[in-house]
């Protein structure tokens, strides 16, 4: 029996209600398959920590999370209480940084049962690879005067090294998807870090030249997004793009509350991290109706990356199931509390 | 008899087709009027220039530009020929920087006779306020080593006198308009820029007591323009930002084709350039076929600057009939092509 360790942060938010509903699932999906199990440890840290402590995590956190397998993260951020700042450094962004989980993956797709807010979508499923290291969101700058005079500076950097990991990426993924790859560029506007994107694209796809390749404009793609996003496959985007398409992703979809997430760490070094592209949503916390389905799909995402892909269709296939079936949360147009749709996910395994 | 003496430059691509079409219109809503009229000075520049000249316009060119009212601009560049940061870095963004036009205008509006790709879109009028001067457009930064170690730098820069003056025309506008301004952000990500941003809004916004407010990050404000463009009246956003928000407004109306704007020198110190939000679509130019649509509303747009809106409310309207009886573009699900746009807007006038 295969045994894999899992650190649980269920964060703030709504994250403290879809996280155990999706670890329901994935010990049931583990259960009906009967050759790997789930160890998971809770650590309570996010913003109620950090009221406590003065910290989003203990300082000997990252270390603590290396020693499991995987992390599976609910959501972070009550900006009413912390500024997003502190509590997104202070723990998302610095897991992802310090564990070298420099790619985010976050699938786009039409789901039966689900309704887009597009008019007549034709059936998209899209891949979008986001350099999730370095990039727009530096923590380089600062700021020189005050009063009128104040400036603020604000460093992107880019490194061949993540770019061309980014791209790399994206182009494996292409070659068991529809064998196409776009580049999400801004050179038009900005001159030195998009113009080295695009070179190191340009070179990059030379060495797969079975994969068609395009590259756009980040504000016409987030339009393509809206108006064609059946003509993209796999996309490969910096950090900011990458943030901004995968939100429009879920809004296509039908809502953020869909929006899987994966930020990898492909060497195998550090464990990776699959948390949901939605936020902790305190407006709605605590009243058993958030959407569990980011984070349920999340959770496939955590069974395919570590080689459990029979038992991650197999989840797809019950949510979709539900979604069909009408059991819906608010955000999609349905009236079922979280506990509904996961007890419909649970029977339809 | 009011004269007013502008400035033409079709530029690249359908540049050329859709600026004389606009131009037409615009003559004749002045000589229905009876009270002004245009003087059209043509300026060849763009890419043919550039590829003759190796330059996009004259050294004298902003200087020659200063001796006119305003600015009728088509679209720049042609990336086949000549890389984007030259024709755009060469034209467009030299005269948004050099002219101060610090301010960019672009409204997203549900139009009768329009098919939004949206299913239900309930009626959404939208003015992003863009700054239109700085921020992550700046031609500061470098690379430094080579090969494997390359890096490249992007400095964003935002200053307190830019900030706050994108910010307080978005107020102001949002006074003679429905009453609320929303902020796009990203202090979540960009720890330098965007926390700066937010504490100048905050100070703005005191001043503006009977204004309603609310602060969005950049990759939940896209998603909402898909799931609830409705909801927003002004939105103010950083030079980026509002760029990727009016491409997504271009395309919930239903196509980029549609959507006009404005670069505004609001201190009237030079002249403002009027320039639609599409590129220069060089797969489609000469052949008669591209959205004129675009071009005539950013005539309207500067009719309203000056101070002709009932010329202006006449050409929207136009723009509406035209629309509601059928007469598109391929780009908008219809069959004509831009001389019939064209004729159907002046028989509306
Ligand atoms: C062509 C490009 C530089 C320009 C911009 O990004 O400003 C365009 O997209 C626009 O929105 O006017
Ligand atoms: C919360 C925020 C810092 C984060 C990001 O921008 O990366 C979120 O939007 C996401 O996409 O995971």
């Amino acid at each position: 029996m295969k045994v894999y360790k899992i650190a649980v942060i269920p964060g703030d938010g709504i994250g403290k209600e879809v996280v155990p509903a999706a670890i329901e699932v994935l010990d049931r999906v583990a259960e009906l398959d009967g050759n790997f199990q789930f160890e998971w440890t809770y650590f309570p840290w996010g913003c109620d920590y950090y009221l406590e402590h003065g910290e989003m995590m203990p300082i000997d956190g990252i270390e603590t999370l290396k020693q499991y397998d995987q992390i599976f993260l609910g959501a972070v951020g009550m900006p009413e209480l912390v500024p997003d700042h502190i509590s997104l450094w202070g723990l998302l962004i610095k897991i992802r940084r310090e564990m070298k989980q420099s790619i985010n993956v976050r699938p786009a797709k039409l789901l039966a049962g689900l309704e887009s807010p597009l008019k007549n979508p034709r059936n998209f499923d899209i891949t979008v690879v986001r350099e999730n290291s370095e990039g727009e969101y530096s923590d380089s700058g600062g700021r020189i005067h005050q009063g009128a005079d104040e400036i603020a500076i604000q460093n992107a950097i880019f490194t061949r090294k993540g770019t061309e990991r980014a791209m790399r990426y994206a182009f494996e993924l292409a070659k068991n998807s529809r064998g196409s790859v776009t580049s999400a560029t801004k050179s038009n506007g900005l001159t030195y870090s998009m113009p080295f994107w695009d070179e190191i694209f340009e070179e990059v796809r030379k060495d797969y030249p079975e994969i068609t390749t395009s590259v756009n404009h980040i504000d016409a793609l987030a339009a393509f997004f809206v108006m064609k996003p059946h003509e993209f496959d796999v996309i490969v985007a910096s950090n900011l793009f990458g943030d901004i398409l995968t939100d429009l992703g879920g809004a296509i979809m039908g809502s953020i509350g869909i929006a899987p997430a994966a930020n990898l760490n492909i060497e195998g070094e550090y464990p990776s991290m699959f948390e949901p592209v939605h936020g902790s949503a305190p407006d709605i916390a605590g009243k058993g109706i958030a959407n569990p389905i980011g984070q349920i799909w999340t959770g496939k995402m955590m069974l395919d990356f570590i080689g459990q892909q029979k038992a991650g269709t197999q989840v797809l296939t019950a949510i979709e199931k539900t979604l069909a079936s009408g059991i819906k949360t608010g955000d999609i147009g349905g009236t079922s509390t979280l506990g509904e749709v996961k007890e419909s996910i649970l029977s339809y395994l």
